[in-house]
Parts: C-alpha cells; sequence; structure tokens
C-alpha cells in the first residue's frame, strides 16, 4: 500500500509536502544502461509485452535516481493495434504505420477497443510494478490523448507540418470527430483499466497538440479531451501533458486534468498565473539543460523551484522526455537538487 | 521608385492604411508551378546564384497573388559558404552541412564575411528585383538570425531537439558567444548591403529560437539579436520573425524590431497584447490552414483581422512559409480576403 500522504499524491491535490515531489517523463529509457541492456536482446514491442521485463523497466529508475514516482514502461500507440492499425517500431524506437487513416471509410474501418482482452499484459505489468514497487513511491499510468494519437494514425509516424492531419479537419470534419470520438473512448477504457489493474495517477500525453492554433484547439481538440478527462475513474489524479503550448494554455487547463504539464519554453509562474491557481502544475527543466555542467544544472533547478514560489501543486519533472544522450549521473544530481532546494 | 506611403511601409511605422498589407513567407515556393518549372532546370543554389532569375522568382508572386510586398528569393544560408563552411541542398531544398560546428577551434576557423565580395549575386538580385517591381511594391531583403544560424551550422541541417546547439551553449559558453558575435556581425554586414543594393525593409528569420526557455533565450541569444538589430542601418523597418515563441514574446520584442512576427500557435490579440502596442505585429495564420476549403480560409482570415482590431501596424502574412501542398488558387482567395475584410 502506498501512502496516500506521499509527497507525488499529496501534490497532486496541492496539498503541503515536505519537498517538492519529482519525477522524468522516459525515465525508464535508452540513457540508462539497464534498459539499453534489455533493447539489446528484446525489440520495443517486445519488452512492452513482457509484464516482467516491462514491470523490472519500470521500477529500475526509483532505485536509480531517487523519483517520487514510477511511470508505467508502455508506449502511447499500443492501443492502436488492437483497434485495427498495425504498427512497426524503427530501431530507435520511433513508430511507423504503413497504412496511415487519411478517410471518413478509413475511420469507420476502425474497431472498439476491448483493453482487458487485447491488452492484458499492460495491466499485468501495472500489477506486478505495484508489487515490486511495494508501496515505496505512487505508479502512474498513462496514455496519448485523442488528438496526438490521431496524429500518428493519419501522418503514420511523426511530423513536423501535421498537413495530413489539418487536411482531414478541414476536410472532413464529419470524419474527424467520428475519429476523436473513437479514439476518446478508447483512452478511457484504456485509461480505467490501468486504474482498475493499480495505476495511482495518470498523465494524458498530448504531446504534438502544439501544433494548433488556439481558435482550431477549441473547436477540434477541446470537447474531446474534455469528453476523455471525464470519463476517467473518480479520485484518481490526472496530469493534462503537452508541449509548445505556451499560447494554449488557458484552453488547455480549461479541458481538464488536475495537473498540467508546461514544457520549458514558457517561465513556469507565467503559466501558473495563466493557468490559475485551482489547478496543479508539472514541469518544466528543458531536457536538453541534463547536457549541462553539474552547477547549471543545480542553477536551472533552483530557477524554477523560485518560479514555483513553493505553492502547493507543483511536481517537479522535464518539460519532455529525458534525450537519449543524458548522462544518467546529471540525472540523480538533478533528482537531489530538487529534493534539497524545496526541502521546507 | 515605391510610394513611401505604400500600405505597407506604412505599416511598418504603424499609420493608418487603407487596407491590412498582406505577404506570404515562401510566396515563391516549390507550391507554384512557375517555380517548379525552374527547379526542374536549376538547382536550388543556382536559382540563388543566377541574379536574372533570383528577381523573376522574387517577382512573379506580386503579378500572380497581388501581395503588398515582395521578398528576395534567397536562403539564410548563403552566407554560410563565404564563412567557410560548405553546404548543399537535398532535392527537397533542405540544408545539410557535412562539417558542422561542434568546437571553440571549429568556430575561431569561421571566416569574416566580406559580402560585397562573395555573395554580389544577391545584391545584383536585389537590383534587378527592385528594377523590374518598377515601384509596385516594397521589396523585402532577408537574413537567418545568429541563433538560427548557429543551430544550422551546429546541428548540420534541421533538428528536432538542438541537442549539440545547446551542449555547445552550456559547456563552452565562451565560444557560443564567439560564435554568435561572428554571425551577427556577418547579419549586420549582409543586410546593410542589401539595403545598400535597394532592399526597403528587411526580415530577421530566428526561426528555430523557440526550442530555448526564456531563460536562455536571455542569455544566450538576447544580446546578439540586440546587436544585429541595432548594427542595421537607421531608417529601414526591422521584421523581427519567430515561430513557436509564444511564451517567449516580450523578450523578443525587447531585443528589437519594428514589426514583431508571431505564428498561429498564439491568438494575435494576446501576442500584441503581450509585445505592447508601440511596436506592429505581422502574421498569423497557420500555412496549414491554406489547405482548408476557402469558406474556412475566408473565415480564419477574418478571424485574425478582428483580432488585429484595424490598429495600425499589422501586416498579414502566415505563421511560417506556404506549404509544398498549398493549392495557388487558397492563397490567391486569402489574399484578396485579407483585402475584402479589411477594408477601411
Amino acid at each position: 500500500m502506498t501512502n496516500p500522504n506521499h509527497p507525488f499524491l499529496a501534490a497532486c491535490r496541492r496539498e503541503k509536502t515536505p519537498y517538492t515531489p519529482v519525477w522524468l517523463m522516459r525515465q525508464a529509457g535508452r540513457y540508462m544502461k539497464e534498459y539499453r541492456k534489455l533493447r539489446a536482446e528484446f525489440s520495443f514491442l517486445d519488452l512492452c509485452k513482457r509484464p516482467d521485463l516491462a514491470a523490472e523497466i519500470t521500477v529500475t529508475p526509483v532505485e536509480r535516481l531517487g523519483v517520487d514516482a514510477a511511470i508505467l514502461f508502455a508506449d502511447i500507440l499500443l492501443l492502436l493495434e488492437p483497434m485495427g492499425v498495425p504498427l512497426e517500431y524503427t530501431k530507435d524506437d520511433g513508430p511507423v504505420i504503413s497504412h496511415p487513416v487519411r478517410t471518413g471509410a478509413d475511420v469507420d474501418r476502425l474497431k472498439e477497443l476491448d483493453p482487458d482482452r487485447s491488452l492484458p499484459f499492460v495491466f499485468e505489468a501495472v500489477r506486478k510494478s505495484r508489487a515490486a514497487l511495494n508501496g515505496k513511491v505512487p505508479l502512474i499510468g498513462f496514455a496519448g490523448a485523442p488528438f496526438t494519437l490521431a496524429s500518428y494514425l493519419i501522418e503514420g509516424g511523426g511530423s513536423r507540418s501535421y498537413i495530413h492531419t489539418k487536411r482531414l479537419m478541414y476536410s472532413d470534419p464529419g470524419a474527424w470527430r467520428n475519429l476523436m470520438e473513437r479514439l476518446s473512448r478508447a483512452v478511457v477504457q484504456y485509461l480505467n483499466a490501468q486504474i482498475t489493474a493499480g495505476a495511482q495517477a495518470v498523465q494524458i500525453f498530448d504531446s504534438w497538440v502544439g501544433c494548433m492554433s488556439p481558435e482550431d484547439y477549441q473547436k477540434y481538440v477541446s470537447p474531446h479531451m474534455s469528453a476523455t478527462i471525464s470519463g476517467l475513474t473518480d479520485g484518481i489524479p490526472v496530469i493534462h501533458f503537452s508541449t509548445g503550448t505556451a499560447g494554449l494554455l488557458r484552453l488547455i487547463r480549461a479541458a481538464g486534468g488536475d495537473i498540467i504539464g508546461v514544457d520549458w519554453r514558457v517561465n513556469l509562474d507565467e503559466a501558473w498565473q495563466q493557468l490559475g491557481y485551482d489547478v496543479g502544475i508539472q514541469g518544466n527543466l528543458d531536457p536538453a539543460a541534463l547536457l549541462a555542467p553539474l552547477d547549471e544544472i543545480r542553477g536551472k533547478v533552483g530557477e524554477i523551484l523560485r518560479r514555483a514560489g513553493g505553492r502547493p501543486g507543483h511536481i517537479f519533472n522535464l518539460g519532455h522526455g529525458v534525450l537519449p544522450d543524458t548522462p544518467v549521473e546529471h540525472v540523480i544530481a538533478m533528482v537531489q537538487a530538487v529534493h534539497e532546494l524545496s526541502a521546507r
């Protein structure tokens, strides 16, 4: 049993904590030799589908880094395969969808997700991770947000301009709505099943929604994000994460979430002021700052904590995932700096 | 002679104009069949180095689209070759630098730019464009900003995370400052030579600076951007352009420029309020919006004009360059919509 007053869970409720809790997106990843060793033997998808290994990868950084939460090792695109969209990963773990969704007919062919039937290994990994964590720190579950999932489905992988996504949105708003509603239902099912299996908080990654104008966000994204968040099991904190959204913060906050994740391209104090203090905030160190010398990292940690002002409801994190070239010792030093400099 | 009260020039001085002037970044480009025809015969660099062809490409969109300014056909990286950094362009016109700048010694090897000697074709293209425009609309010259040039030099091309750039910045601040000072001097020389040749306004493209945190922008970019802008010939309007900088706008404005270019990921009225009304604003339609049906485009143009509120000093533009897939008729319809809906 995790203590419900664990600093991470308390911060999610915007309660005072003895120090600012910290975890990192992709804290289990290629920058860590334990992970690279497993990846040399198993493919990325194999690791996701082997609950014993996924749990091991989930738990390792908690021991190694001293972070205040574990995040399930999985991938935001796992739910696409059972929806009828096969995908592959390149050797850099980048996703490729060889038959992208481009038309209303493509959308209609998508299957409804039955997560318990098609993704049992994810929930087994949740249970095994909880058992291995043994109450030490809470476990965060996660999923991609409908927009970010849609953009992968439509573009067939990563993108710079999201041309196909926006073209579908503008030229066939009915197909777009249909797609977003299907994805929203799938995400709700999937996250609620993670919660049932033992996830104590969830993060929804709308990683690529920063490509949208505020007007388009409001029209094409916000209703589906609201529906997703309000479909989740009550009482479990929801972190609503995105990047490149300094101009969208008010709309993102309005779409929902207990904690809003912001990236480094906005000052944390200005972001929180825009979001309002009735919501928590997560962030916001530049992942590239972990390539800097240790004293520079410590300085940047201090600056972010200063901007957070000791206000309850701040969870320290990077503004996006740990970069593959990051030295592990720099991550450890960053976590220590957060704990030391925020100690109250 | 261009009328000094031409709407574009008047808007640069924040004077009232009979309608909102409009031009588009990459208004001469692959989306236009006239350009593709030339590209089938000549390489991208050949076109840049042939003043007759560069001038033809510069002038064509003015006739074809009805825009209120021409922008010189050239590339922001042209000045790198005479600084001692050879570069190539892929067939999609993407730049590749096979020997990127990664160390202080690499920075020291860069040559000072003598633009009149090494880039005479650019200034000849300016003169030929002015002659061909024959006073119809003003001609905008341009250059890359020191940060954006540095990021290409260091990464060796485009980038997603700017890891090498940030690593150099953090780990060797002396080399970084040296690089930025050299680039700033080169940009000043280069733009002033364009102005001498006849450019009536200049735009500085800091296209990739949106990857920076506000703190890092202030420390590593802002002083060099200020030095660049204050080194330019007096009396010529300067457009300071960037993308993805909704969280940096106050700092960008403080670095200088008569007009601040903003992208679509922030509402124009909110951006202008942050910048202050003692500076003009350029933007901010999503280039992908030009893939939408015509009525949707017209609606979006109207929304941006509504947010500009008829305030003098707004220049309509996209938030970044025209996308290659854009139908020319959509661009023409957009320009017409700006003129019609803003007519006062």
